[in-house]
């Protein structure tokens, strides 16, 4: 028996279904294995010893490659003195004052642990701000796994997601007609509209925000007196280190960030404009381990690699990479594809396999060739991805080509 | 100016009010210091380099004392392989059989980061297994600052908190006639109790439990077919190893952890009995951190280290050399107190001080003195505090009595 199996085995256990959320193998597809034991750079290596191109960067978090020095030295810097303390520490100033800087929306910033911890402040200070109930989101966005947001309804109360209401992305109009379901004898009931920076839902092709949606829903939530909400959570670190939307030149009142952030050590924030400042002070929003100094002193040192090694401009290149390589393995395989998203947080899919069928099979060969992507979830590139690891990972998405095309054909 | 006025200044100018929460020294007293720079067993020093015995711990997840080396080097050990993977690590299921084996009424255990995450997630799970949308809980306890719990209606909606039924902690009667309240032609809609092990609210006395409440709940969870959680994040891993309720001999269908689970570091748990497996496994509840394994090796070896030493026995016996000290000390300045709550999570309060004028006179001595602790939110021992401490404590305090005769004037 493997050791992962063995693992589940025992987890299964002590754990109902032995495993649960998004980093639950079960889910992902045959073969993908459940535990891992090491990250080094862009590889991971999982509890049998198996290595892995890793193109899933731990679902996001990880943005300059695993254990990075800058960022492990500071965090054990930190914990050499003291970490969860009566308050926070200095390192909680210079963060904030490094995140002001670095991202031009940003008047202010308040920290937190979880993306849902950050998504859920920025709808509770709109709400403070404005005095009103609702929130527009798109359909299918994902903003966290609270009650009001998580994609499964079980375990939720009608209420929880009665202030909820939907409208398509990139569809400003859709937009306009949610808004107008929310107006009333007092004129608008919208406290914010939380939008994506790009479409990224589970088992469908992304999106880019097309510019004229961007700047639509600013002026509606301008013309309405909602706040915008940006929920950069997945996005951000990786398009622009100033918030997504600055690719767009569209400033959100509110942005929540988490993930990359501290490439992989928990923290999360939102940061806000001065109209908003007065109103983030009137919410009771907290938690026993948000003023933690580590993983401050991680974040300030991610972004400040991310900064010194032009981070953004690195995962772009290697992304790109990745896609040329890709789609020219794909002609040549004679398949059908679309690559979708940024190159720094890609996606493929086959044609016409709404059944996953072909994309399940080509990216479970792909784990087999020493390459870790994912089927139905978008993927991450990181500024540790050289050309050399990206060329490793095309040897083995080339293979799986390779693989599909024996099993299936070509299209 | 000192370097905490300095650091607030700057905080001013990039955090809304420049600090937020349950650690905003602008919420506990004249002269609290707002900025730590270090933790060393159970003192603190803040950043004007002022030690103090600590008598906080950090609102409660310091439990071993700051930076206890077992504690540390399994989180350096850890992180020196990897700790934000593609998938949990071994740890997940050593420490998952742990804590099942630790907590009588644990048959299985769900982590994630925040304290509200185990808090929210429970009743997720409640309401998954029983399909109903009511929760009793008692007035003014603190459940975590969520939309749903948080003490402050800034920035929720109605809708947010409509299916909240209260009741009033240690009086069974009112628990009966809240859940009759939720009693339909479908038969009773409450699918949780939620209540902490004892009446920790802030800015009162504390309340044990009484025993007929305890099982009151139980027996009334069991009639109308709800599950009981009990919120142990404050509590836990101070009064008994196996759940704060083990003292009662009542044990819940579901425990909520945290605090000091891990000795500082972040995680948060769910332990739940096997009836609620099944529904468990239908809520879709994850976060980008909750599976890191650095934050499960600090829990893993805290709770050993618990163990090891007996931890329970250690607070216990620190915590009533402090308590007898304190009356011994009130009663020859001439001062009626109440001490209340568990010896190792205690409160002082003066008699009469409704206005907190004496308490909030004499916490602030206190600090003076180089004793951190707090005039409206309970206190926490840890298995650091040797008689020695607590007789460095009692010093301070009793220079705090006497400033405050001078001050007052005895009782």
């Amino acid at each position: 028996m493997s050791t992962d199996a063995n693992l589940r085995d025992r987890a299964a256990k002590v754990v109902p279904g032995g495993m649960y959320g998004h980093l639950n193998a079960a889910l992902h597809g045959p073969g993908y294995p459940q535990f891992f034991v090491r990250g080094e750079g862009c590889r991971q290596f999982d509890a049998d010893g198996r290595q892995y191109v890793d193109l899933m960067c731990s679902w996001g978090p990880i943005v300059l490659g695993h254990r990075h020095p800058a960022v492990e030295s500071a965090v054990a810097a930190q914990l050499a003195a003291g970490d969860c303390l009566n308050g926070p520490g200095p390192i909680y100033v210079e963060l904030a004052e490094l995140m002001v800087e670095t991202i031009p929306q940003a008047d202010w910033v308040m920290f937190s642990k979880n993306g849902t911890d950050a998504t859920t402040q920025a709808l509770m200070i709109a709400r403070a701000a404005t005095g009103r109930t609702k929130v527009l989101m798109a359909h299918g966005s994902y903003h966290g796994a609270d009650p009001w947001c998580t994609p499964s309804p079980s375990g939720t109360t009608p209420n929880e997601r009665a202030d909820l209401i939907e409208f398509t992305y990139n569809d400003l109009a859709s937009a306009e007609a949610a808004a107008a379901r929310a107006e009333g004898p007092d004129g608008s009931d919208v406290a914010a509209i939380i939008v994506t920076p790009f479409k990224h839902d589970s088992f469908e092709d992304q999106q880019l925000a097309e510019p004229e949606f961007a700047r639509g829903l600013r002026a509606l939530a301008d013309r309405i007196g909602a706040a915008l909400v940006i929920d950069d959570v997945r996005g951000g670190w990786r398009l622009d280190l100033g918030g997504s939307w600055e690719t767009l030149a569209v400033r959100p009142d509110l942005y929540a960030f988490s993930k990359a952030m501290a490439n992989g050590h928990p923290i999360a924030a939102v940061t806000g404009v001065d109209a908003l400042r007065g109103p983030a002070q009137t919410i009771y929003s907290t938690g026993s381990f948000w003023f933690n100094a580590a993983p401050m002193a991680a974040a300030k040192a991610t972004i400040e690699t991310l900064h010194a090694v032009g981070g953004v401009a690195l995962m772009e290149r290697a992304g790109t990479r990745l896609r040329e390589g890709l789609a020219a393995q794909a002609a040549a395989h004679g398949f059908a594809i679309n690559q979708t998203g940024p190159v720094q947080i890609p996606w493929l899919s086959f044609e016409g396999d709404a059944t996953l069928e072909k994309g399940m099979f080509w990216s479970s060969a792909c784990l087999d060739e020493g390459v870790y992507l994912h089927p139905w979830h978008n993927w991450f590139i990181s500024a540790a991805h050289t050309d050399a690891d990206i060329d490793r990972a095309l040897q083995g998405t080339d293979a799986a080509f390779a693989r599909l095309r024996a099993k299936f054909g070509a299209d």
